[in-house]
């Protein structure tokens, strides 16, 4: 369900190497072949490139990106060239950093916990620890504001169970569980955090069925009107990552291209993370939603090499 | 700092195959055999035979021992030929099936989650998922006893930094932070929890430190003070575990020996899923805390092919 494209005979690590070396070296910097070469690899292929590019050069193909290139299209290309679980621990650090940790911010963290599979949130945590010399539990545990701690550093230490397992006598028991916690708008209440931390996806996406069905309302609609708080709007996320997370995506990027201005950061994390994931899916769920092209409205809203490089991702032929 | 003895020459897997084969075909079993090879062996090598074994014979090594051996032996010798991942996700699914769930039980899921590696840490969380279809957490969440669950969730859901690496104005704010909780008795406090199950064992040693100059007393001795509660003895079994494995094993070992009669489950475990880390280090606190000797304490609790075969895990000359 990824978009990216790969073009039938893929030449070396060497060859890509040597092509992107061409691009870089010199007066001006060919943005076009690194996007044609780059932009149509995936997570191995760029790991050999990059491990290639060190040997053969003495240099960091990702420092060497940096020098060269500039805006938005810098930060797309260099995000889209680290290693998938490399890239979201650094995503989730800069998140933990920022001076207002809003949704906007945080939900970041909620993403590669919620919507990524239980050994991609491994890999993330062991790269966390390498990069920054201490666990992603424990700046959370620090550094994210109080209401949210609990459920946050929950969700990232979880390693869920990833086959499809549900039994309906648990999804009755813990939807009863959490209308009760919501109804008394404990939304940090133990109950919320462990099932939702610890339960896997099919399971949940079963007991949320069995919520609507018992009382009612969907879960994220309950949470909502328990305020506006920064925690009912991560809950929310919470719940749209584990039952759906193209609907989520479709959500971040309609909200990151939709009113005044873009919201680059959010546009290109949307793309650059899921292109090898769901960005197909995503596609869709963005019409039945919108009733609009998602293609277009990206196309609408950038230009230039950041337009032709997300629209790489997004599988166009440029 | 392990005890066991690999021989100069270490025959092949094939080798140990067929001897294994020949102790346990015909009539009677050659016990002394099974622990001259075994025993012998450290995990990758027991890996190796374990697969070997079921190629060549098309039988599963554990279960042939299991319906060679009988009692405390049999349990000795199957704990140790389990690959040690596995091993300590079905001791930590026992401890939470067991009808008492008393500290007695229940520490050994303290002692995976603090007394190892990070690295061992995840490696039975992913064994706990492939074996009973759940992960470790989910079943903690759902089976432990109340007042110990968020504690239990805590701990083994952490991905500890695993380098020393030291705050001393961190170690001062937790010290603080964690006195105040247990003046409080409020022993299952998110501070405790956070603290205790994200930070890295060298900076909570150092905040144990730390507490015990500012406010007088070894953190564990002002909660025992708290009470005699399941949570304040797990909580002291947590701090053991993080000061100083090798004191709480030593103690583990004396308690399973000493008075009236031997808990064998408790002293195979702590020989067996320590043999291969600090035994040696096990038997030096044993003898500076109880001016015994450890060695000869197994020897006058134990008899038979099980005294031999714990024997030789503690690197004697059988």
């Amino acid at each position: 369900m990824a978009t990216i494209r790969m073009p039938d005979t893929v030449p070396s690590p060497s060859q890509d190497c040597e092509s992107l070396r061409k691009a870089v070296q010199g007066l001006g910097t060919d943005e076009k072949a690194i996007i044609r070469i780059l932009g149509h690899r995936n997570a191995s292929q760029r790991k050999k490139i990059r491990d290639t590019y060190q040997q053969l050069y003495n240099e960091s193909l990702i420092d060497r990106l940096h020098s060269e290139l500039s805006g938005d299209f810098r930060k797309a290309v260099i995000l889209w060239t680290y290693d998938p679980a490399e890239r979201d621990a650094k995503l989730a650090n800069e998140a933990l950093n920022a001076k207002n940790k809003t949704t906007n911010e945080l939900q970041v963290i909620v993403e590669i916990a919620c919507a990524n599979s239980p050994q991609h949130l491994l890999a993330v945590r062991q790269a966390y620890c390498s990069l920054f010399d201490c666990s992603l539990e424990e700046d959370i545990a620090s550094q994210a504001p109080l209401p949210l701690r609990k459920l946050l550093v929950g969700l990232v230490s979880s390693y869920r169970y990833d086959k499809e397992q549900v039994n309906m006598n648990i999804s009755i028991s813990e939807a009863s569980k959490l209308h009760e916690a919501i109804k008394r708008k404990q939304l940090d209440h133990d109950d919320i955090v462990y099932v939702l931390s610890t339960r896997n996806v099919y399971q949940l996406r079963a007991m949320f069925e069995c919520y609507q069905q018992n009382f009612g309302n969907p879960i994220d609609q309950d949470i909502k009107s328990c305020g506006n708080g920064v925690l009912e709007s991560l809950l929310r996320v919470v719940i749209w990552c584990i039952q759906s997370p193209e609907k989520h995506f479709a959500e971040v990027i309609r909200n990151s291209i939709s009113g005044l201005g873009t919201d680059e950061g959010s546009l290109t994390r949307a793309i650059v993370t899921r292109a090898e994931i769901d960005t197909m899916k995503i596609r869709g769920e963005y019409f039945n939603i919108y009733k609009t092209n998602l293609d277009g409205e990206v196309i609408g809203d950038t230009s230039g090499d950041y337009k032709d490089f997300l629209m790489t991702l997004l599988g166009a032929k440029i």
